[in-house]
């Protein structure tokens, strides 16, 4: 039931995947999932990483679905950038074992007729931006960790807000996978890998680092005690002046409930997040607000 | 981490459901579940009996949970009648392996904010007058699938919207648990068997066999060539000037899509649903349209 790319074994349909984990695990393998939409970039290699780390997995399914129900119209869905053979050979060479990589139709048959929602996390932030978006966020990945069956499934944590939604919804719903959270790789500027960084222009793509500085410098005022609602409107006008057309936000909230920060000192495991548009692109970008990420803003 | 109630063993957490089952499974045995709001009676236990059918089930769990999302404001969560020691008692008799009987608390801790939610098959017959019933239904029973991993889950055919709006999310969500329906155990008199049958007083129980009644003799009509929508409007009106003080609904739809028949001759695989009133107790009903049935109800 396995095809195969680049080396690769490629599972199509959901009963391939589950095939193959079932078996793996038969033979008391750990098993991750690492959900993608392709376009792979190292960032994405991280996923795979962290689901080999002590403990976690022996064996990692990657896949790769640009999952229509989670793109507004008008947004990119159509032109989000596809290259299979690439993304394989990438996935193969970073030692993965399994690609899944389901077409809509499979995903979504005729009929289809469900949907999975999460309240509160999702109408803030990108939420708030994005309608519908996490809606299909959570619904392709009910679906995903439901089909594998996975030990461990991977996130990465640029996607902060989805991460808390998605370990808001397998916590609710009881899916027996343990969701992980993969560190933010970024360019050597610290700009954060990105599929969408390559609708950058090279002027744009100069700009581009900025989110994170001025983020971290925000982290860092934050930390020497500045108000973070004055602090974050700052940092969202100076990426203004330094050349972003429009900050959708620029917040200081809680990292597991997301709750608004707008005193003085915040609380602990608190984050920075922000989301701004340059040209074709819409960057997002968070840190956390504490001691060592101050310091090495400076 | 499982408790006993008249020598019937008792899960009160998922985390103990899903160990038994996963034990049975690594034994090779089959394993049912049978979901069931308790206050037994022998419609359930038919639930059992299908669940031991022929390569479906070597052990059954039932569980017994009084959902509180499938009740709207109004309605009667409060009352709604619970004897644990008593289900389990006929649990145990029935030669049922366990009992899962979780909490709200357990079900719904704090923080809880995920919906699940079937479009469509909802919105017509009791989701009309049920606002939000089968969104509670779709939640409660995604959830009670995931924790218990069971190899099929048997649902009874009286609530047959419930049934389709069930196969429809284990589908879409790839819940990988066979759904099958359990055909409605009849008092003698023709009284599909309900929890809620006790809600009625004696006059009341004399008059609601004629719901059953009714539905037969249009579903002959219907099957002789008689226009659905007019042989409906008739079993309507019969059942009020029987007693009944209101119809809810009394309509002829297919099978699985549950689409409106309006014109003769109906498809194959069409049935009768109502939903009538009775003093407290709403009662539901459904016959197939097809010549066998319909020759038993003259």
């Amino acid at each position: 039931m396995l095809g195969e790319i680049a080396n690769l074994p490629v599972a199509r349909t959901a009963q391939a995947l589950r095939a193959q984990v079932r078996s793996w695990r038969m033979e008391g393998l750990r098993v991750a999932l690492t959900p993608t939409m392709g376009a792979l970039h190292d960032g994405h290699l991280t996923l795979l990483d962290v689901a080999r780390g002590p403990g976690r997995a022996d064996k990692v399914a990657a896949s790769i679905f640009v999952n229509p129900t989670q793109f507004a119209a008008g947004e990119d869905f159509d032109t989000y950038p596809r290259d299979e053979a690439r993304d394989a050979a990438m996935l193969a060479a970073s030692g993965c074992d399994l690609l899944y990589a389901p077409s809509p139709d499979q995903m979504y048959p005729d009929g289809f007729a469900t949907e999975v929602r999460v309240t509160g996390l999702t109408d803030l932030l990108c939420g708030a931006a994005r309608p519908g978006h996490f809606d299909g966020v959570a619904l392709v990945v009910s679906k995903l960790l439901i089909q594998a069956e996975a030990d461990v499934a991977v996130f990465g944590e640029k996607d902060w807000q989805q991460l808390a939604v998605i370990r808001r919804l397998a916590w609710d719903l009881d899916i027996p996978t343990d969701i992980l959270g993969a560190p933010v790789l970024r360019e050597a500027d610290g700009l954060a890998m990105s599929s969408r960084n390559r609708y950058l222009s090279q002027p744009q793509r100069a700009v581009a680092p900025v989110l994170h500085r001025r983020l971290r410098l925000a982290a860092s005022e934050i930390i020497g005690g500045a108000d973070p609602t004055a602090a974050c409107a700052a940092a969202a006008s100076g990426l203004l002046a330094d050349g972003f057309e429009s900050v959708d936000y620029l917040e200081a909230r809680t990292a597991d409930s997301l709750a608004l920060i707008e005193t003085a000192p915040p609380p602990t495991q608190s984050r920075l997040f922000a989301a701004a548009r340059l040209g074709r692109a819409r960057l997002i970008d968070n840190v956390p607000i504490e001691a060592e990420a101050a310091s090495k803003a400076l």
